[in-house]
C-alpha cells in the first residue's frame, strides 16, 4: 500500500500551492505521486462540480450527496488504485472538508455528514493530514480573482469553517498536522515536508 | 398534509402510462396531483439523469448516492411543499426502487441503500406504494426503443429486481399493494385506483 496523504483548509491557505510544491519534492525522490482534489477529480466529479458551483438553488441534503458522489468516483476509480500500486497520493480536500463545510458550518450534523462520506469511500481513511491554518481575514485577503458561491458567503461562515478544522484537528492528533499557512510559501512547503518525512517508508 | 403514493415495478410494467390515467382520474375530481418522477424531477434531477444513464463508467457508491442526491432535491424543493399544501403526489420510482436495483439487484447492500435514502429524504414515507408487477419476460417485450444502460443489463438482473420488489411487499403488506400489471391497461388502471380509494379522505 502507498500513502494516502490530505490536505485541507479554508480558501485562501495555499493548499493547492503547497501541494504542486510537494508534489515537485517528492518526485525528485523516484516517488510515484498522484495529485487528486474533490469536487472535480474525475470525469463525472467535473460535471458534479459544475452542478454545485454554479447551478440553481441546491437542497443541503442534495448539496452534501453530490459531494459524496464525487468522492466515491474519485476514491473508487482513481485513489485507490494508485495506493495499490504503491503511490502516494495528494489529496485536496477530503472528508474533513464535508465536515467544516457541510456539517459544521451549515445545518446537517457533523457526525451524519462524516457517516456519509465513510460510506462513499468504503471507509478509506488518510495516513496524515495537513491542516493548512491561516486566519479567516489573511485567507480571505488571499482569495482573489474569480468568487464561487461558498466563497461568497461571507467571513462569519468562514471563521465557523476554521473553529471545525482545528476542532477535528484537536480530536485526532495522531492523523492531523496543524501547519501555520499564514508564514511565507517555502517554509510552510518544509513544514508539511517535515511533516510527511517520517511516512515516507512505507512507500518505498 | 396531501397523500404520497409511489410507483414502483421494472422496465415495462407500465407505471409511466398508469400514473398518467391515475392523474386524469384525480384531478377529475377537483383534486390536485402533482406527478413526479426520479431521476429527473427538478432541473438537477435531470442534470443528474443525464450523468447516470448516458455518462462513462460510474462506481456503484458513487451511482447510489447520485440517485440519493436527485432524491432529496426532488422531495426538497418539489414533494414537501406540495404535500403541504393538500396535494396528491404521484411518484414515480422511490426508495423501494433503490433498494430493488441497487441493493437487490447490485453488490451494495440493501439496508444501507435504504438507509441512505432515507437520510437524502429526512425520512419520508410513502402512504401508498402500489407495486406494478409483469413477468419478467413480458416486461422486456413491452420495452421498445431507445435502450438505456439498466435496460440492456439484461433478464437475470430484471428477474433478481423483481423478487426484490415482490420480497419488500410481503415484508409491509400495510404499505404495498401488489397490482397485475399483465393485465389490460383499464383494468389496471381501475385496480390502482382501487387501491387509493380508501386513503383518499385525508386529502380532501
Amino acid at each position: 500500500m502507498g500513502l494516502f496523504i490530505t490536505f485541507e483548509g479554508g480558501d485562501g491557505s495555499g493548499k493547492t500551492t503547497q501541494i504542486a510544491a510537494i508534489k515537485v519534492a517528492l518526485e525528485s525522490r523516484g516517488l510515484e505521486v498522484l495529485t487528486s482534489r474533490e469536487p472535480g477529480g474525475t470525469e463525472l466529479g467535473a460535471k458534479i462540480r459544475q452542478l454545485l458551483l454554479f447551478g440553481g438553488e441546491v437542497a443541503p441534503r442534495a448539496e452534501a450527496l453530490l459531494y459524496a458522489a464525487d468522492r466515491a468516483q474519485n476514491i473508487a476509480t482513481r485513489v485507490r488504485p494508485a495506493l495499490e500500486r504503491g503511490a502516494i497520493v495528494l489529496e485536496d480536500r477530503y472528508i474533513d472538508s464535508s465536515v467544516a463545510y457541510q456539517g459544521g458550518a451549515r445545518s446537517l450534523g457533523a457526525e451524519e455528514i462524516r457517516e456519509l462520506s465513510m460510506w462513499a469511500t468504503d471507509r478509506l481513511t488518510p495516513d496524515l493530514t495537513l491542516l493548512f491554518d491561516v486566519p479567516t481575514d489573511v485567507g480571505a485577503q488571499r482569495v482573489g480573482g474569480e468568487k464561487d458561491r461558498l466563497e461568497a458567503e461571507g467571513l462569519a461562515f468562514h471563521e465557523s469553517v476554521r473553529r471545525a478544522y482545528l476542532e477535528m484537528a484537536a480530536g485526532e492528533p495522531e492523523r492531523f498536522r496543524v501547519i501555520d499557512a499564514a508564514a511565507p510559501i517555502e517554509q510552510v512547503t518544509a513544514a508539511a515536508l517535515a511533516a510527511i518525512e517520517p511516512l515516507l517508508e512505507r512507500a518505498r
